[in-house]
């Protein structure tokens, strides 16, 4: 029954906005991740920790996956901004190394491969991560390159979504499987093979 | 105390020699894995299957997740071969795409996936992954490009080891997270991309 009443939803602060109430929901999630991982994201302590109900975190976020995967994306989305300077190759490195940076410096690489590492096995994690973290990012990418085709400075033929995976997914790579470095060098000479080809010059298909 | 008389090394079949119960324990953990995926994977299981003792497996394995791996690098060593032509795009696009369809097509996919996934939380298993899967087919990817930089085929700056990430890690990238076709037509413009380059041709850096 809906009544307008439901109090278990404003425990200790009266009435917030909605907005307010989910930012802090998702920062009090995001303290939890980057400390303890996301054996830490019970919707019990995300509660507790934000000041929020359960109810209202249950009403808002299908699964504790869920809300970790949109806490990661509000957490890094500052760090990932995609700045558009009009040349390719400084905005793709630029790009590229801060999300290296991210991964390896700033803690973010133990919580996305303990998230991606757990929806192999979770069909749901896996959804909820897509749609809350790995999808958008993709989307911004990919407009950042369509733009760059839109100026002439990509191969016309080039498909941007392929570009994800050979600069971002090359360094989800090292992370996951970490049989080689990630770094900024390796973000820099990753930007260099992808735009300008491996291949010896004079030497193609 | 060793005796060279362990009764529970050959508990049906006598003495064979280590090979070959060595294979017959690989073949029958590369059965149950991909027929049940890792959580087969258990001693006591391989055992039964293979008709080797407990103690053997124990011996020759430290873990589960190892033999895993290992029946992994062998099940698939076949498919994953690398040719070499002396043709540099057509090599790559050859086994590229035979590593797109043992992922797709043919079940290796969701072994590895989950291998790489519980191995984000278990640092033993990350390590067995690494040793007895990953770093020797990167190894033989890296020999194949130095022999094409040998050729000229490659400029002469390019890091055969980044290489490995940008094709065979954008397509892990894809099988771990599928926000994008992993099929072998993005196989071949994976190879097309990462040889030729991506940025129009009289924009460069």
């Amino acid at each position: 029954m809906e009544t307008g009443l439901d109090h278990t939803e404003r425990p200790r602060r009266g009435r917030r906005p909605a907005a307010e109430v989910r930012a802090e929901v998702l920062e009090a999630t995001a303290t939890l991740l980057a400390a303890e991982g996301m054996r830490a994201v019970t919707f019990d302590r995300v509660a507790a920790k934000s000041g929020a109900s359960k109810t209202t975190v249950y009403k808002w976020w299908p699964s504790p996956g869920a809300l970790a995967a949109e806490a990661y994306f509000t957490l890094s989305e500052a760090d990932l901004a995609f700045h558009d300077t009009g040349d390719l190759f400084t905005d793709v490195r630029s790009q590229l190394s801060s999300f290296v940076r991210l991964l390896t410096e700033q803690g973010g690489g133990r919580i996305i491969a303990e998230l991606i590492g757990a929806a192999q096995s979770d069909a749901d994690l896996s959804a909820a991560v897509s749609e809350q973290y790995t999808m958008p990012r993709r989307r911004l990418a990919i407009d950042y390159f369509e733009r760059a085709l839109d100026r002439g400075q990509l191969r016309a033929d080039v498909d941007p979504s392929l570009l994800v995976d050979q600069l971002w997914g090359a360094c989800y790579n090292r992370l996951l499987i970490p049989d080689a470095p990630l770094d900024v060098r390796f973000a820099e000479a990753l930007v260099e093979n992808t735009l300008t080809g491996a291949a010896a010059d004079g030497y193609r298909n």
